[in-house]
């Protein structure tokens, strides 16, 4: 596939949303056996075609090396037979989900004979702003089929030809199966002009995804004028409670902070309960450095780690996404969920306890998607819920929250019959 | 209760916001029962400060007449011991309504032990911006309650006196239940720069609710950074269909039409089928002629209907609120979906038919959030679907669509816990 410059990058984005609102309102009344069909379809084209999406795939890493990109970042561009076999696989999980569309959310009759069904229906359209990896054309494209919702997908310039590819192999999924094969269109342009001008086509787009680093998602939501579902990443804590057993504390602690520093569900901060600080929180520090990490504390840590640096405010809101971690001492419970709801993010928080009550409150209390008892902030994951796939982690609160799988991409209608009813 | 103006409105709007957060924190951890004695409070409250009320709504109603309002307009605004007394009855019905808060939504244990809880809670901080009528007051202020919300509540200029007496009301009875009355804060100024102030509280409000004409609700999504729950006015339709019956369509489209034309849920645009159009449409279109409508038709719609003044293009799209209707002759069901996808608003549209595969094939294709089967698009509306106190009628698709209840200010949290599980 040859990447193309639209001369019009405005007509070429009202003409991105025209087709798949026309594509949308067509997969919206077929049936979940066929939606599944279609995404079998899509997993065995894609292996068909490998070849040409390795090839595809080649142009990106030389591109990749020309362009002086990291050896890290060049591995997550990289696809070979077996992550394309992978990335095949997942459509194929998706396929075998249960449906999302058309359950029944209530069905009731009112007392005037009115009969009200609540259904679960697709949101429409779905416009997908994400950066390197290729796997997330498969996944997102899957994913929406799955909904029933029409997909725009504008990938990083990094793998234009690898999305290209993998576009090419779902249009003729698509075609194969007798569907619009606008339901999945890959963005053909590199040009950044076109997000803020796609963005902005409320007429056509039901939904802007952004999947990226917080400077992509900002930048969308401020040009946007179609609702954004933002992936924030995460301030996490680890409270080590008064009643917590030392063994488990440090397990929970070690492996939310270290176990994959660079991601939103690791941790940011520890909190320590006074009444265990001393016994606590010296042993459990010593191996969070042992495992390369810095440590920044308030002045009751230091006392007990004097090579702990000072935290200054900004520690507490800090997103580190490395191996530097914030330590405070806080005066029992309330002041622990007061440090986390003031500067927390409202992602992913855990206690460790083995006092129900004061699991409760904290769960109860703690502002987050996902609130934890005596377990790791490193678990907040759609796949480790049974969620199957997952678009992402919600940082809002409207709509979805915390991990987001098919159904959240469904909104519902009400269906409504009562022959002959009036309003008097 | 005096109105104020703060010197400092910036200020203002961040107590507002700031005080709300707190409040909303600790109601967010009150059980139902405490919720619910708080809004029976409130009710008795209202009564017992009739006078008070009564009193204030009096000065309102001077302050109409010297701007030279309209008779309907004052009456809109009017209070007396009936409708106080409806007012304290709709709290108090809200109270009687199950607790949308702390419902498990899915609860399961995955294969390595990890317990999974998805739970209702309540959203945060809720900005309600509305006009002129003063029960908003208390049904917004209730409903939030319910849900476990706190409520920045900024009504019109032109009730604030009645405003600020219910909300003083409200402020009291919070106090007798020992619940932060900030919980409820009432805007103290009819200053409208302090609206765009309000909206841009990001740190501290979750939602904000325009209920009034669609100018507001622009003017609010267009200064708004904190997500708008949308209540934009209604395009509906009523198609009659081929197998339609002369005596249900000529009901439902006289009622859908004539009932309440200045209401969101009136119907704008008849479609007939063009199978029945020279059985139904004249007769039909002389009872809405009857009826005091003005009737704007395609040529074939003229060619049946003489007295039609032509419609143009625009028609299509608008909604009069008033006595005026468009009417087109459709080629069939196909035509019909097309004609409300393209031109509706997504708000109600219905069919009149005895055909279920037609019924069927309507209210999947057509991607409205009430589709109706034989009965009037004046039946959308939460009270008729019994999700009881309505906060508005959601034109968006996300979070929330069609008629709001309570349970529509809700979100959701996980409550994840597993004894020492970490990420391997």
């Amino acid at each position: 596939m040859a990447v193309s410059t639209p001369t019009d990058l405005s007509a070429y984005a009202e003409s991105l949303g025209r087709n798949a609102r026309r594509a949308g309102r067509s997969l919206a009344t077929l049936s979940g056996q066929t939606r599944d069909a279609a995404l079998l379809t899509m997993a065995r084209r894609m292996r068909e075609r490998s070849a040409e999406i390795l090839r595809a795939n080649a142009e990106d890493l030389a591109a990749a090396r020309r362009n002086g990109l990291t050896d890290a970042m060049i591995d997550r561009l990289r696809l070979d037979e077996g992550r394309l076999d992978a990335m095949a696989r997942a459509v194929e999980e998706v396929a075998a989900q249960p449906d999302p569309v058309g359950r029944t959310l209530s069905a009731y009759t009112r007392p005037n004979g009115l009969r009200v069904e609540k259904r679960r229906v697709p949101i429409g359209v779905v416009a997908i702003i994400y950066e390197a990896r290729p796997n997330v054309t498969s996944d997102a494209a899957a994913l929406c089929l799955k909904s029933g919702n029409a997909a725009i997908l504008r990938g990083g310039r990094e793998s234009i030809h690898s999305n290209l590819a993998i576009g090419q192999a779902v249009r003729e999924a698509l075609e194969s199966c007798r569907i619009d094969p606008d339901a999945v269109q890959v963005v053909q342009t590199t040009d950044r002009e076109l997000v803020p001008l796609l963005v902005k086509q409320e007429a056509y787009i039901d939904l802007v995804i952004p999947r990226g680093g917080e400077g992509l998602i900002r930048s969308v939501v401020a040009a946007s004028s179609i609702p954004v579902l933002k992936h924030y990443t995460g301030n996490c804590h680890v409270y080590v409670h008064e009643k917590a057993a030392y063994e488990m504390a440090e397990k929970i602690v070690l492996n939310a902070k270290l176990q994959r520093p660079g991601v939103c569900n690791a941790a940011e901060t520890i909190l320590f309960d006074t009444a265990i600080a001393d016994a606590f929180l010296p042993g459990i520090c010593r191996k969070l450095i042992e495992g390369g990490c810095e440590i920044r504390g308030c002045d009751r840590t230091r006392e007990r780690l004097p090579q702990a640096k000072p935290a200054a405010e900004q520690d507490w809101y800090a997103e580190y996404l490395d191996r530097i971690v914030a330590v405070r001492v806080v005066d029992g419970l309330e002041q622990a969920i007061d440090h986390i709801n003031t500067y927390g993010s409202h992602h992913t928080d855990a206690i460790v306890t083995n006092d129900l009550q004061a699991a409760e409150r904290f769960v109860t209390a703690v502002d987050s998607s996902s609130v934890m008892v005596n377990c790791s902030t490193r678990l907040s994951d759609g796949g480790v819920y049974g969620l199957g796939a997952e678009i992402g982690i919600s940082t809002d609160k409207l709509h979805a929250r915390g991990p987001m799988g098919a159904e959240d991409l469904t909104t519902y209608k009400y269906i409504v019959s009562g022959p002959g009813l009036i309003r008097t």
